[in-house]
């Protein structure tokens, strides 16, 4: 699997205007439909939830001790014991690729490796961070659908005790996967009894895990039966896709595992000083279970995306999504003009595989235009 | 030099509660004064100004691509090039740590080495942050108030070419240090030619650039004097102690070592996602010299700080300060009862040195309350 | 592709007694035959060319600069120089992996990956010393028999210039490879430009490069059509496995990549003080074409145990041998027994598929005496 | 203090020509003596011992497995347990920065950092091995003469739990140091004491360990006292510099911290194949204690020649060597003259402060010569 991003010039990253992906292109015979305000890129394209925002804005009051002393983060740090249904150590970090790294960081052995899918974002689309902050190797078992199975996982113990080898150190699975698909509780069950027989702990990379959730049962229960009760060790709990600013939370449900971790995520760079305004939003977006509500909307807008496209000629979709993101094939020759009217990225280049995600704010309206879009430049 | 920080358990430092540092004592004779709301412990306990509150409420607008290509971080790249007169490369990471981490691991050449003072951030304070990401050597001089001379740099020049040695490859300057002391412009370019005769480049960490610049002129003439000026190569530059939420710029004066930044940014888990709401406070603290505001506001608070308080019994103070921190040595068996009122950290515990420091939004109420509580528990 | 090694428990492996692996087992029915002398397990079982011991015993003459500067050291180099008819910079270190490892140590640019076969030894048999001392990924692909494709090299192109990605940066080759099988000079050619015009470099892990040169042709002409004519930038030069005591070469035939080296050497641990035994050995190797002659006895010898075996029954064997391996498949509940008679390492324990290797130092009698080995075990 | 080792370019280094340091000068008025054919620039400058060397042919015998699991190896591990008096584990290397690296990489803890005196080898000479393969700080301490105190390892106790500083985790202390010291067995033991009761662990490194035992007992016991029964928990065992071709032990008198070393060891490319080379060598060098004749001898020879010139004129020498190493401050108009005459090394080059070295092989015949040649260049 070949996952290619469109972008422009790498140096100017972070400076590059808007507008190369704004313009509009006359067509000749059709008037173009307008294009969707909220886009079918990426669930961290979108916006902040208000009620997100006014928690930011009402935790700016007075000072608050740096680093974690604070009223914010003690409730939000109560707030997870009490999701999960006993206590548990969770450190609020800046990022996916930080939580990913300093769970990892604290879970591995000397010459211990992380085995993970092909697919895994820890292995695709981090840019080698664990390579070069853990200096261990990543086995990436090839994956359909970007899960993998228990036997595949057993299939490593063959280099167990080998002084020549990596040794297999921790299992790190990802809910939902970066392909849109789900483990079943029995599924993530099995793979951590297979994990824990070889003497290893098993990570969630959970950036997307309240879709997840969502599309397990959409409550509490459904969020415990796929990680506490399944053995998941430790979670990456994101927040970023799920409607907050910015903000990731590293869950030990092992708590065992956490005696390093306020040590090491200073040193991963992962210690937000005002950790204050990271809480803020996940208090909020704990509360009332917002944060289920956000992830089950996207769920929803990518099934009624799927279902307005699937007949669609030219577009070539197969199951229906589970969670937020859709994946189909489109004639090449089309993706562009596609793509220049409202922006989206390339899944695999070399099948012509794009992804369209919906997030926490899609609207029926945005929706709507994209289709009237898939439909005036896709035939 | 030894900084001592009061701290709760690591394990829990999440997660603690606050309550733990409000705590007041039932005193024998006198009234207790109330304690200052905005407290006097670290500018990153302060609150976000609400000009770039407002800022952060104005991004959350509509999708925006992720990583960097928005409008908002086009202008604000834009707009630290007119700070600093040309062209130059920006990078919106997450924290101090990680600014420091990003332009080192990019400057370093192969088995190079970074001098600095031995007070220096990266040397005490982000827990060997740069000995693992970077996998090199801190050499660090000793310091007279965290700062050091051309001299001592040259005199790592025996390393150079011996292939026992590690090859200094960056000096890493602070600006205002650690100790709240400033380089002149003078000092800077000095130190600048020492290093590039010696084939090293140059790194400024500005964690509290706005606090040197405003003590050194207040405009812009007064921090290219002693950055681009004054040849420093790469700057971290602060943003979370002067009144914004999070995130820091590291800025490449000297564009040619900007090349594998964007690559490394996200490999030391510096990329943030949704970067226009880092952008948008830099917008928002660049218009109208809000950041020179800000600091110059801090830097008063701070003389004014000194002025009361210098001559109290049992307060020694020597120099006044020149940016927002002052370092009285206090009667060890008076420390905690002060601290316990309002929290503020240990400097060097075993000279009963303590650190107060002022911010954007310290009010003179605020500092009265303060100087009442000094008044009361020490003698 | 799984190789299984079988070891005795980890923690022993440095002091374990032989006389495990040397118990005989009564037979019910025949006379065991003597086991050879000198086995077929690996070619670093084999003993020190009496040249090569004589030019050590040589060496130990008066006293001699550490670190190389030395004479034997000077005139290795030049003679390393010679061989390949150009200027040549190389480094005298102490194994496989430390030649590795120093090789793309300073070949690899920031955020650059590793490209080699799923079955190279950097990737499989170095417990993941690359990934630890160069903090970077492997990017392993799929092979036959070891073996890549340029096609292959030029899939990985998506990758470059996207931020979120490690960046191809140097291509490694081995020759011959884990398999057993060879690469031809154009086969290295296009691969050497698939690389380079992708920006990358080339480093060949010449572990038994002597066995590929032998059957490549056998001399100096051959050994530069697939390195230096073909385009390989560094080569690991191996010497142990072709009867040396300890020692490899890492030469850099791309003279610009060698800059760093002399640092990078002492930095990975990698840079001997008594460099001169390593070099005095070096020199008997190259002395009269000793090694190319060490490496075609061992050549031939693996031919013949193939023919001799390779219509015996119980052995599955396919295609001959073109270095001194080969991979029979045998009847997994014999295996054991033939093991404990004479030691040889499992190649695809789920395959039943084991390893035999000759070495510069094979005898025709103890060939001999294996087989009659196999015809006993094996049935 | 400043090491300033007297080089040539550093991309020769391992092809120079001694010749440049052969070079003898017409001088004016005298006859040159003859410089002495076995130097007194560095202990790793020496030959072998006959005794090892005949050791080593005598290993060239048949085929034995690699990696440790081989007759020598074993017998050479088991020496060691007797040498110690209990059961040790040990890990034959290549060399000492190796050796070093392999101890503390088991031996740390997250976040965890070394303490050193500022002179160890492992801070100024390893080229930073340590902090690019351990990805750790190293806190070196101030020294006098190499030697660092219990105080101040206490005085790092403030950092313990804090999570902004790197926690100390292991004790690296030198026996003999750099400057050719030794540590008394209390000494050692109150170091220990302190190390421990923080949580920490102590590494020894013993480049020259056989010199120490030598000058402090010359026996069995003389060793015990200041390793196993002072409380040290791992050592690096030092041989290339007293008599051996190459290769160092590193020791678990701790056999707890062993536990992931066999990995650990393959993974930071210090896992020999043909071990039983590294083993007959400590074989013979443990036999009929050989190591403490050879040290006893090279120790004996710095005390005679710091007798014979410490009344020369031009010659500033303070007290006896304890060990094999002087220290001399020159005129520094004349040490390069005497330099090209017979090599050494500069010690600290701002001081004209030389270090003259004896070794297991000096004779008395060529310590005659070396005054000579003092007597004629330095006056």
């Amino acid at each position: 699997m070949t996952k290619l991003f469109h972008r422009i010039d790498s140096c100017e990253v972070n400076c590059a205007h808007l507008d190369l992906f704004r313009q509009t292109r006359k067509m000749s015979s059709h008037v173009i439909p307008p294009a969707p305000e909220y886009r079918f890129a990426s669930d961290n394209n979108a916006t902040v939830h208000p009620v997100v925002m006014e928690a930011l804005n009402q935790a700016n009051a007075a000072h608050a001790t740096a680093y974690g002393d604070d009223p914010w983060t003690a409730q939000a740090c109560s707030a997870f014991s009490d999701l999960f249904g006993q206590q548990v150590e969770t450190f609020m970090v800046w990022n996916g690729t930080g939580a990913n790294v300093l769970a990892l960081a604290t879970m591995l052995s000397p010459a211990g490796a992380v085995i993970c899918s092909d697919s895994a974002h820890i292995n695709v689309d981090e840019t080698g961070a664990p390579e070069r902050i853990l200096g261990a190797k990543l086995i990436d078992l090839p994956s359909t659908g970007g899960k993998i199975t228990p036997d595949q996982v057993r299939s490593q113990a063959h280099a167990l005790g080998v002084v020549h080898h990596v040794q297999p150190s921790v299992l790190s699975l990802t809910q939902s996967s970066e392909w849109g698909t789900l483990y079943s509780p029995t599924e993530i069950a099995n793979l951590c009894d297979a994990a824990h027989s070889m003497g290893m702990t098993v990570h969630l990379d959970g950036a997307r895990i309240a879709n997840a959730t969502a599309a397990l049962g959409g409550n509490q229960e459904a969020l415990r039966s796929f990680t506490i009760d399944a053995g998941v060790d430790v979670i990456s709990f994101g927040g970023t896709k799920n409607g907050i600013m910015y903000g990731e939370a590293v869950i030990y449900l092992n708590r065992d595992l956490a005696r390093s971790a306020p040590f090491v995520q200073k040193q991963v760079t992962q210690l937000p000083s005002k950790v204050r305004f990271i809480s803020a939003q996940f208090l909020a977006l704990l509360d009332d279970d917002l944060w289920l509500k956000n992830a089950a909307h996207a769920n929803a807008m990518a099934t009624q995306l799927f279902e307005q496209t699937r007949h669609l000629p030219g577009v070539l979709l197969d199951q229906p999504p589970v969670v937020n993101s859709i994946f189909p094939v489109l004639p090449p020759e089309q993706i562009e003009s596609l793509r220049e009217w409202s922006f989206f990225y390339d899944w695999d280049a070399h099948a012509h595989q794009v992804r369209w995600m919906t997030a926490w704010d899609t609207r029926p309206a945005d929706l709507d235009h994209f289709v009237s879009g898939i439909r005036h430049f896709i035939h």
